[in-house]
């Protein structure tokens, strides 16, 4: 499985033999479409997205093992994670959005807000599919599009995922706790979310830890690393019972990292 | 604090300055009575429950420094952790319901059931009018008695505590990170309950695993010593969004302390 993720060209094949739907691809794939890098790409880096046919001649050049995907019309990101236990048991987290800005994960709301029952079965059952026709042990990350004629799989992550990090606060069972569970042959944990939660990354620059730590329900997380631009130095999570005092607390915390709520959301 | 903590009576004399309720000591007494050492005692060793004059003699005279305590007649025991921080704002977790056996605490519900709120604001005021008298900072623990007549003051202890284990996955903000939210001069973090806990300590012998993971919303939590006789090993708690599923799951996970529920409760 890591050997497939590592590949773009061989992970969309993956995809397609369970089943599942990914963007038209190679052959298949129509402009506009996102040139990328089979291998090594990681954070938005190693791809281009491409209008004309000039500017795909162009990528295809200057891009190493390059692999056209037609970009697809989506109303947000989602994505799911689940584990896997050595019995075979599934535990799936619920799904959540997320918001990227510059190729880099800014945000994710969980569970998905207004997501309908016919998504979240549908999720569900992509993971699944995933998880059992490979055999897997321990926690799967499904990046989705959420589209007109169903969710489409962009991306599999073989591994705890950013958009897994609200389950620290936000679930019974953490994604970090549930790995080694699976991996361990230990019972599955509950995967149910305990209220609503937001994850905001930290990127680039610190925020004020009082600022954010004066916020109720706010989780702050460092990771010990050098400030640097782009770089993921942590991340915010914000808990709230239910969604009433859930946005004022989320557009505080947002503020703390740099980007007001309206940058990444039509909410109020 | 701590030095006042350390001396059964200094510790009285304290909680009465405070204007608060204790057991009757010394001269106001009255059998039966409970004689204790002032110092050093802990997980109920250096203390002895008297009926007679003769066996109140007997204590008297092989208890290094003794204190005579009446014994309270008491519905329940009860605990509040509270923090107080640098700039005095106080933040109270709910009161909790402790069971002890042998001298130990053997399980903490939280919050406590059924409680009253006269019950609840006398617990608060207790915990808030002791942190302001003392100008203390950090999390104080308060034992108390719910009588026919109000709460009485047991004993405080002033640090994180045991009944206050089940905030780690029980409550929005764990009594750790409060008492260094506290002590660093942070903003304090919220002390809301999430959801109904049960924290069940793990005594003398190491249950198996496997059957305390596959209890739904159950915590495992060792520490890492040897197994001996009477030694706290670790805790077990049990989490649920509402009391319907909580009493199915506390029964399991008591279980698998080598504590029957009915050992301790009379809940069904």
């Amino acid at each position: 499985v890591i050997a497939a993720t590592q590949d773009r060209l061989a992970e969309k094949q993956l995809i397609r033999r369970c089943g599942l739907r990914t963007a038209p691809f190679d052959d298949e794939a129509t402009l506009p479409a996102i040139v990328k890098t089979r291998r090594g790409g990681f954070y938005g880096r190693g791809q281009r997205r491409v209008e004309s046919a000039d500017a795909l001649v162009l990528a295809l050049e200057e891009l190493r093992e390059p692999i056209l995907e037609s970009v697809v019309e989506f109303r947000r990101e989602l994505s799911i994670l689940a584990a896997r236990g050595v019995d075979g048991s599934v535990a799936a987290y619920p799904v959540v959005e997320n918001h990227h800005r510059d190729g880099l994960l800014r945000v994710t709301l969980a569970p998905a807000p207004e997501l309908s029952d016919a998504v979240s079965a549908e999720a569900a059952m992509i993971v699944e599919r995933l998880l059992d026709t490979l055999g897997y042990v321990g926690v799967l990350a499904v990046e989705l599009f959420e589209t007109d004629a169903g969710l489409v799989v962009n991306e599999l992550a073989p591994r705890v995922h950013n958009s897994g990090h609200w389950t620290i606060e936000g679930a019974v069972t953490s994604q970090f706790e549930q790995h080694l569970r699976a991996v361990c042959g230990l019972p599955l944990g509950d995967a149910s979310a305990v209220g609503v939660s937001a994850m905001l990354n930290i990127i680039g620059v610190e925020p004020d830890p009082v600022a954010v730590m004066a916020i109720p329900g706010a989780h702050l997380h460092r990771y010990g690393k050098s400030p640097r631009p782009g770089r993921k130095l942590g991340h915010v999570t914000v808990t709230a019972p239910e969604r009433a005092a859930f946005w004022s607390r989320v557009s505080a915390a947002s503020a703390t990292t740099g980007l007001s709520v309206d940058a990444w959301s039509k909410e109020p």
